[in-house]
Order: structure tokens, then C-alpha cells, then sequence
């Protein structure tokens, strides 16, 4: 029998359903009219937000990386928790100033930024986390032909990645940013065209568990800041550490401590050197806002047994769970935390495999696991499905569409 | 440096660019105007048709696995092509019903098949190719309160695999079909419901490259049959041998030999059991129909070094192309064919590394391999992209949208 990955905390039973900000499941699907179904709650948001800001010092912005969970309603959510938006397209800048983000608020980063990309950013006044040389020389450009002051970031590679991370954004020859010992003349090349200088924007890496290691990786960060504003011989405006905080998905995984993170930030912050004295800092944070506060909800079709072992097929799949089905970015497939929601607590009777409706081998939810027995009709949860659910899967594969959403 | 995979045959440049079926990449570019953009070559499609009809058995019927490519035009052409169309959802269905395929060439498969599908499919008389008994005695009873004959096929689990596949569908415990020592009872079960017997769905395994592979498969996929038939008691009105036929996409992959596949099928049609004699057979394919006709389109936005190594950065990504940037159930990545379609058949003067737009180190195009030197403006062609591209990719991540789609 495989293991699943940890329920998040916070969840409760209902007349032995899951129950989600005390909704039972079943109640919440028959609002949608149907399965499949996101739902999202606003109280973990806030909650998560709020522990976090607790754990961090105040000086320290938090950004929302709304590439995580782009879902109308949850933008709402979470333009009234954080202090910025981080953008990757002109589709998505387009998405935060409907959630009433100001452009002040809002940075873009990407690589490949088309020029319309970059003139609709300057025209708003949205911070462009420039990606390279190439990129500073077209945004000035556009800026210059549309008579605009454009307020200019630029994304360093670092020398270092984040030790342990799901996904390294620097060390080494990267896509991402400036290579470090680049930017000092592309920030004076900046700041002599009369463009607005905003910084740095310095992101190691993505979804790691390790609190030493993401404390490592951001004393690194704030040694490289210091070290590049010394170079550039100007004042710093403002310094995005990046993200890197992970949720635990898998068997054996532990939840950051956040706390050991902020407690090492707020003594870094207390020794900084004269050049970051005024910068103003922020964290980047996609996944670990939105991730746990989003369960999806698939019902069981078919309960099927082939040479002994017993498949519980659902509406559901990777469509709209492409990472949890394993194959997204994956080498070893692990199981989420997924449970038997009309059965939510119910004791371990039988192994089963949970597979969504698409007819590919690589539909798999959860595979081997111990569940209450279940048959036609159950709901099924996928946790931590808040992150890179919707909107990070293949909605149209085999005609299906994309799953229903919903803030409760 | 990586090698990349084979360009497919048929591909000339005109004044120094790729060209598809006469059209310079650019005049196609411009036509769409915009990028990234997908082209499918609707003579590339109706060649490949008539070589594997000329390499088949005539007695062969050739059915389209509309998953591998849904968009409306190529599906009017194919439904000229093939003698049917298999789906795997009723928004499938529903594309075939627009595309004018007629509900008796349609046969529907895929485990997790909804009440409401299977109702659609019974109303129009589609056949149900059954996944389980659980979904022949929801369809049968969806039948008896509509009033309507259901046409029923059951799908075997064999056991056996397609040796070599990419994907295996058979052989062991699987969510498809219905183990093998199963099906005589099921069968049975459905003649005496009254219901229309329409026969047997065999799928092994698909995209191998092995036509002896194929050639093995096919002989147990016909032994199966016969030793079903025979234990069912009843003639087999039609028996869907699946499919496994194969594309290159990587260095090194050949195309398969299906003439010696055709030579092989038609021996055994030759000396078919009593059991098989008035049987109706056919394949079923997606992907070899569709994949080699169709190229992925995209504009390189930036040029850049990054220690020391050439990022050839595109407005397109794996939100477009999820399986060629080695993230759709791949465990190591290999280079698909690509080329700079703006200098097609120029010799090799850098290694470079093409990568999408999106923030993600999982967005590779083409992993350090050889290329013309490209510049800002340059178009990148994509081979392969016909099949499981445009439909099988996650579109909205990132806010970048779908591209578009156009047939040539």
C-alpha cells in the first residue's frame, strides 16, 4: 500500500463528510449543479496570510504570485491581504487591475515579454522585472516613443539556488534574469536613461520545505543585494527576495517553519549595511498563500476491480490536476493527500487506486492508497489543490472543460 | 551539444524559410497575425491516410482517434478520410456530430463515462465501447427508460501489452476495459438484454515504433478475439483491433514499417478462424494520423546569454506544447524536432537552447542542440505537433491564452 501526502490542517467532519469552512462537500457540489469542482476557502486565505505576516517582520512586503491561482474571486481575496502582484503576462495584468489592483502594486516578470507586453505595462505604470539587456533596450525604447517614464526592475540570476527546491531559478546558465555580474551596468544603463529604478527582483527558487535552507538562500540574496547596489552606486528603491516557501504534497513531508524564517530576516534586517538602509524588501509568494485553502472535489463513476486490484474512477483528472496526477515536471509519481470526502475520517478498508475519466494511463489521482471502501456516487478530495490546479492543467484534453470554481 | 529529433519528410524552404505545402512560414504568420500559431497541412493528412490504406488490408477499416487532434477543419478533413471516429467524451461526441461524422461511424471509449454521457450517446445511437459492468448496467438501464436500443461493444483488458509502447493499455490491473476471462460473461449478458452487439475493443498499447512489435500484438489481439468469440457463443459483428502505430519525434526514432505490418494483417485475415470470418476489423489511430501534419509556430522575442550559453527565448512555451518540453508523462527529456524556420536547411554556427515564455525552468523547447544563428524575429518551427498539442496543453497558465490554429 502506497502512502498519501498529509492532510492540510483545518479540516473538519460533517455527518461523516469533509467539511470545508463548515459546508459538508455534498452541500457545496449541489451548489455547482456538478462535478468536477475547485473550491477555495476565503478563511484559510486570510488565515494564511495573516500567520504569515505574524511570522515575518513588518518591514517585509508580502507579494502574491497570481500565476498560483488566477480565479477571479480569490484575486479579489487576496488584493485586500498583500502588499503587491507579481504578473507573468499582459493577461494576467489585465486579470489584477480587474481585481482593482492598483499598477503601484503590481511587477512583471517573465522571459519573453512581447513588445505589446512591455508597452502595456509602461503604460500603466506597472514595474517591469526586466529578464535581460535585450529586454531594458526595448522597454526603454517604447517607453521613449510613447513620451513615458517606465519603472524599471531587473531580475538578477543569482550565483546560488535555493538548496532543495522543487524548482531552481538560478546557478548556472538560466533562462530567468541577468546574469549577477551583469546588472551593474545595466542599472546605471537604467538610471542614465531617466527611467524610473526600482531594483532588484532575486528568485533562487520555488517550493522548498527547508527553513535553513530558505534562510540560507536569503542571506545570500540580501549579501548579493548589498553587494550589486554597492556596484551600481545607488541608492536601492526596493528588493524582491523572491519566494521559495513550499506546502508539504507528499508522505513525509513537513510544513516550513516560517517562524525560524522570520525570526532569521528580522536579525539580518537589523544589521543591514548603509546601501539597503531605505530598500524596501518583499517576499514572493504563489503556492504557499493559495495552495492548501483549495480542495478539489471529483465524484466516483465506475468502481472497478481488474486481476484483483480495485480502481475508483472519477469525473474528474488530470485536466484539471495535472500536477497531482504526476505528471507535470515529476520523476518519481507520489500521491497528493487525497480521502474519500463523503467518508471523511472513516477507517482504512481496502487499497485502491483513484484515476480520473481520461482515457490515458496517466491519469492517475491517488494510486495504491488505503481508503473506507467507497463505490458509485462517493465524492472524492484532492487537497492542496489550490496552486497550480486549474489553471496549470490541460482544461480541453479529450472535450471535457474546464472544472467548476468557487470561493466559499 | 543534444541532437534533435527527425524532422518529418515532405518539409522544403522557399527563398530560405520553411515552407508547408507552398506557404513560406512568414506568409502564414502574417495570415494568422499573430503568433504562436499552429499549422496543420490538410495534404499531409490526406497523404498519410492513402499510404497506410495503401499498405493495409482493404478488409481494414480505419478509425480516427479524434483526442490526438480536435480542431473543427481538421475533423471535417478526416471525417472524409477514415471510416469512423472514435471519441472520448460527449463534448467529443459533439464535435464529431459537427464535423458531420455520422453517429453509427462514432464509437465511444473511456473509463468514467457520466449517466448524461452515456444517455447522449444511447440517444444517438453512438456505439459505447464499455469499460466495466458497471457501466454496461448503467447504460443498459439508461436504454430500457429511454426506450432505446443501446449498441454496446465491450473494450477487453488483454493480457498482453504493446512491447515497446509509450504507453501501455493493457497487460496486468488497468482502469481500462474489462479483464479478458471477464468478457465472454459480460457479452452474454448484453445479447440477452436485448441490446445491439456491436463487438469487441482490444487496445494494447500506443506509439510504438516496432512493427514487430505491432505485427506480435495484433496476432494475440486476433487470438484473443476468436478465443472470446468463441466462448461468447455468438458471431462478432465487429472487433476494433486499437492502434500503437507510432511517430519519430526523438534522435534516433524511426518511422515504422507498415507495409510489413499490412503484409502481416493481411496473412491472418487470410487465415481467419469460423469464429472471425464475417467480422468487421479496424484500426484505430491518433496520433500517426494527425502528428507529423502538423508545426507549432513561434516568434523569438529575446536573445540571450547566460554564462556563456545562447537562450533563444519564444513567445510560445509549454502552455501550447506540453509533451515537447518533456513535462506530459516523460521521465528524461529528448530534444523533438525543431528548427529556425525563418533560415530552414542554413547550416548549424551555435548550440542554443530554446525556451517558451513562461517563468518556469520546465518550459525547453529544444535543450542545447545545434541551430543556424537566430535573432530576435526569427520564427522557430516545432515539428510534431499535430497530435496532443494544441488540446493536451494548458493553455491558460500563465494568463498567455490558446494559440491559434490553421489549416492549410
Amino acid at each position: 500500500m502506497k502512502a498519501l501526502g498529509p492532510i492540510p490542517a483545518g479540516f473538519a467532519a460533517i455527518d461523516g463528510e469533509l467539511a470545508i469552512d463548515g459546508h459538508k462537500v455534498s452541500d457545496l457540489v449541489e451548489r455547482a449543479h456538478e462535478t468536477p469542482l475547485f473550491v477555495y476557502s476565503r478563511r484559510m486565505l486570510m488565515e494564511k496570510v495573516a500567520q504569515l505576516r505574524a511570522a515575518m517582520p513588518q518591514r517585509l512586503g508580502i507579494h502574491f504570485a497570481m500565476k498560483a491561482n488566477p480565479f477571479a474571486p480569490v484575486l479579489d481575496v487576496m488584493s485586500n491581504l498583500v502588499d503587491g502582484f507579481d504578473v507573468a503576462s499582459a493577461g494576467e495584468m489585465t486579470m489584477a487591475f480587474a481585481a482593482g489592483v492598483s499598477p503601484q502594486k503590481i511587477s512583471f516578470a517573465g522571459p519573453g515579454k512581447r513588445d505589446s507586453e512591455l508597452a502595456a505595462a509602461i503604460h500603466h505604470g506597472v514595474t517591469l522585472n526586466l529578464e535581460s539587456e535585450g529586454e531594458a533596450e526595448r522597454a526603454l525604447a517604447i517607453a521613449a516613443r510613447e513620451g513615458r517614464t517606465a519603472r524599471l526592475a531587473i531580475r538578477v540570476n543569482p550565483d546560488f539556488d535555493l538548496k532543495g527546491s522543487g524548482m531552481k531559478m538560478g546557478g548556472g546558465a538560466k533562462p530567468f534574469g541577468v546574469d549577477a555580474e551583469r546588472v551593474p551596468a545595466l542599472a546605471r544603463r537604467i538610471i542614465e536613461a531617466a527611467a524610473e529604478w526600482h531594483g532588484l527582483h532575486i528568485f533562487a527558487g520555488s517550493q522548498a520545505l527547508s527553513a535553513d535552507a530558505i534562510i540560507e538562500t536569503q542571506g545570500q540574496t540580501l549579501d548579493l543585494a548589498a553587494r550589486l547596489a554597492t556596484e551600481i552606486g545607488a541608492p536601492l528603491p526596493h528588493c524582491n527576495l523572491g519566494g521559495g516557501i513550499g506546502i508539504p504534497y507528499f508522505p513525509g513531508d513537513e510544513p516550513v517553519d516560517v517562524a525560524a524564517i522570520g525570526a532569521a530576516l528580522e536579525a539580518r534586517f537589523a544589521a543591514l549595511p548603509d546601501v539597503l538602509r531605505d530598500t524596501r524588501f518583499n517576499i514572493e509568494l504563489g503556492r504557499y498563500l493559495v495552495g492548501e485553502a483549495g480542495i478539489y472535489l471529483t465524484r466516483i463513476v465506475d468502481r472497478k476491480i481488474s486481476h484483483g486490484e480495485v480502481f475508483l474512477v472519477t469525473d474528474g483528472g488530470l485536466h484539471h490536476q495535472l500536477a497531482a496526477s504526476g505528471n507535470f515536471g515529476t520523476v518519481v509519481r507520489r500521491n497528493y493527500p487525497v480521502a474519500i470526502a463523503t467518508r471523511f475520517g472513516a477507517p482504512v478498508e481496502e487499497e485502491a487506486s483513484v484515476v480520473g475519466c481520461l482515457c490515458t494511463p496517466m491519469d492517475k489521482l491517488a494510486e495504491k492508497a488505503g481508503f473506507p471502501r467507497a463505490d458509485v456516487g462517493d465524492l472524492v478530495a484532492i487537497f492542496c489543490a489550490g496552486a497550480y490546479g486549474a489553471s496549470a492543467s490541460p482544461a480541453a484534453f479529450l472535450g471535457h472543460g474546464p472544472a467548476h470554481e468557487m470561493l466559499v
